[in-house]
């Protein structure tokens, strides 16, 4: 069935709202909600709040019932299936069915096993008609990282990297700073923003002391951070320690206990997972991470680590800032991308798909995903 | 005075007219004229032939007449100041007068220094109104090539390189073919049809055995070829021998005569300019070939060429096809780019613009041009 023009601007609506939570619901999906009566007038709307705080239909209903709104009959567009369990909060298809909503419109199911199409059974079972399906993509695209945890119990990578025109990223001695200008520099920090944590390696740590905090731009929480740090290198004064957000190391070859005990006295947790080689098994580190909620994971890092998460085909997406220079001899994106060594034939190189082209005052954002990559069952 | 909404309309008619010549009329500049009377009804309109027949204004005027138009009191829109001098045709100011035109509304003065103001004196004197300026930007742009040659005594350089997402512009191995995808193809060959003539190295000839010529749109007129060979090594059965088109051959190093008379056999004009290095002065290449009437030099060539090119500032624009592809180690877009070596500062990087960024099926194309090289007089 079609989606009728006024389903389709109701949920566009709930879409935009459920942006708006972009930087914040993390762990959670971010979903909106908006609440209509039969006439087509808007009783009511929401978004998920901060983890433990009311879902988008909670925040509905309360908006519609502060304003005194009877909803007795009235369609809810919400941007994923209304939970039926209670985590964090109580389930929100109770709240809709006690509300009296006589109808939910829903973008997607949620792929959470624990909803899974359960929400659903739920209304209908109370009598709430249930309609599946408009602006699923965009709902899934907004939370593709939460999509992918709860699928393929992995987070989303997306690898970042500013370069020039011509694929490099620093000089030769490793002068890096900076490539973009402020435009590309905040655009990445809203990147940051939305991600559950940003990665990067310890090679990254000891030569530049980032913060890797997100500064350019407004939000209320700080992502994690995760360190690929084999030996665990890094220094307990690094600028990385900041309140409010976890450090999450990971390590390969057990150091000596002070080293250890001087980094969790700083607020570190330190997971050894090393593989065949010594070094950490990235592929168990993102396992883990998902574990640790992460849907979302937001790589800045040096072309050695890149190419170690592309070369065991852990990369999901590029976010490329090319700037309008042309440097030469240089670092590239990726050292060694590819398991069997340098590519003798094209059709071994990896397969992309530009999702978006923008201009960010003078350098331009290109979204790439690795093909096929987002097409995970749910 | 600002351009008001009809005269406007009028010059981007006669701009999209004198579009229409960009595979055409080289070395001639493209330029499109329309008549209209007081009314804003168009009489007759035009746009340049290939070289030795009609400018623009001639074709409209004949348009006009065609049509039994009286162009008296009539105004010309045309995208380039009429001339006044015998050329290969009559002047187009002369027939302008005779006709009876009273006013001509022009983009922008012909930087010929053959014409250079003297065909707006010579319409003034015969008391025709001249207004110039409207569309000066568009004209100038659509010329880039015939106002490089005429004020700057060089042609106007546009190197074009296929590459991956990383700038990759083949395997280690060589293997080249093909990054892009036909959409991307053919456009190159779009811009290859409007060059005057495309330029490669003696190396991509060895190689690749190209024909460089224009095949997947259609066009009247091939562009002639240029071969940067130092030491002669073109083989006469090179497939870039084609019939209707001049091949230029520049080399160093004499070669021996049977050589030369084999290559001269299959029409090849052979010309020594050879640098203090024993390579080819590049730089006195183009100067010749602006004196060879080459407006837009098409370059595509290999990634010394290119780095030549560019460490010897002879580049004006890049004109990079993007594939959404990851290679990793291979061939860079140009090797050795710097004058200087390996760049040890950000700031010694070559500074662009990106001018324009485009989809072309799965592929990016974009144009940059190196910063402030369209900032010429003229």
């Amino acid at each position: 069935m079609p989606t009728s023009p006024a389903d389709a601007r109701h949920i566009a609506d709930a879409e935009r709202l459920a942006s708006q939570g972009r930087f914040t619901t993390d762990p959670n999906p971010r979903v909106g909600c908006v609440i209509v009566d039969a006439a087509g007038r808007v009783l009511g709307q929401g978004h998920t709040q901060p983890v433990g705080g009311p879902h988008a239909e909670i925040m509905a209903l309360r908006d519609a019932s502060a304003q005194g709104h009877s909803l007795v009959g009235a369609t809810a567009y919400v941007t994923l299936e209304p939970c039926s369990h209670h985590g964090r909060t109580g389930p929100c298809c109770d709240a809709l069915i006690a509300a009296g909503i006589g109808k939910v419109v829903a973008s997607i199911a949620d792929p959470n096993p624990l909803v899974a199409g359960q929400g659903f059974a739920r209304l209908r079972a109370a009598g709430v008609e249930v309609e599946v399906g408009p602006g699923a993509e965009e709902s899934r695209e907004l939370n593709i990282g939460f999509f992918s945890r709860m699928v393929r119990k992995t987070p989303w990578v997306r690898l970042k990297v500013a370069a020039s025109l011509d694929g490099k990223t620093a000089l030769e001695n490793g002068t890096s700073q900076w490539i973009t200008t402020e435009a590309a520099r905040t655009d990445g920090h809203a990147w940051r923003a939305r991600a559950s944590a940003v990665l990067t390696g310890v090679g990254t740590v000891l030569e530049d002391n980032p913060r890797l905090d997100v500064r350019l731009v407004e939000t209320t929480r700080q992502p994690h951070l995760v360190v690929v740090d084999s030996q665990l290198q890094t220094p307990p004064d690094a600028r990385l320690f900041i309140s409010g957000r976890a450090v999450w190391i990971y390590a390969a070859t057990p150091a000596d206990p002070q080293k250890e005990t001087a980094l969790k006295a700083r607020g570190a947790t330190i997971t050894y997972l090393p593989n065949a080689q010594g070094k950490v098994d990235l592929a168990a580190m993102l396992a883990d991470l998902a574990r640790r909620e992460v849907n979302e994971l937001h790589v800045e890092a040096g072309h050695k680590l890149n190419g170690s998460l592309m070369r065991e085909g852990l990369v999901d997406e590029l976010l490329v800032y090319l700037a309008p220079k042309f440097i030469g001899s240089g670092m590239g994106m990726a050292s060694q991308p590819h398991a069997g060594g340098p590519l003798t034939e094209l059709a071994g190189a990896l397969p992309l798909e530009f999702r978006s082209v923008d201009r960010l005052g003078p350098d331009l954002r290109i979204v790439a995903r690795v093909a096929g990559r987002d097409r995970f069952q749910g």
